[in-house]
């Protein structure tokens, strides 16, 4: 049986993974990247990145899943911010 | 000794944790909070209070300190994203 602890885990997994989905359709609607960092998202998806490396060295599933899609909506994320930044209808600083 | 694979743990730990600083920064210099999700850094921040009970409830020092840190920056976005948006000087959607 799951304990209680392992269900307060798995909530907060799920939460920390899943809330980049709203900025990710934010952005996607909106065009709009002016007031998010580039220098958060680049160190946060390696910070993942290397996360998800610690999830396969240590065989942990969960840790492997939450990282994999955490990592594909941080560079969702990224690659919105440097694309629209870079194309005519550029609204701001990086 | 500790092995490589806890110094890539340590390493992700501390990027994940202070790649939240740049943005504050960043909102706090420019104002602009307009492109920020409301929803994303309220489920992040409810979501990284789970991890910190759950951190606190396994006795693990290393997860209370980087979800400790991590939950006072995403706090801090949060909080500038409310007090801007309300402010006279609000810059665009929520």
């Amino acid at each position: 049986m799951i304990s209680i602890i392992e269900c307060i885990g798995m909530l907060a997994g799920m939460l920390t993974t899943f809330s980049f989905l709203p900025q990710v359709i934010k952005i996607w609607h909106t065009r709009n990247v002016s007031s998010i960092s580039l220098l958060m998202y680049s160190l946060f998806s390696f910070g993942v990145f290397l996360w998800l490396l610690y999830g396969i060295s240590i065989s942990s599933l969960s840790m492997i899943i939450f990282n994999g899609i955490t990592l594909c909506l941080s560079l969702s994320i990224l690659y919105l911010k440097i694309v629209i930044e870079a194309g005519p209808k550029a609204q701001g600083n990086s």
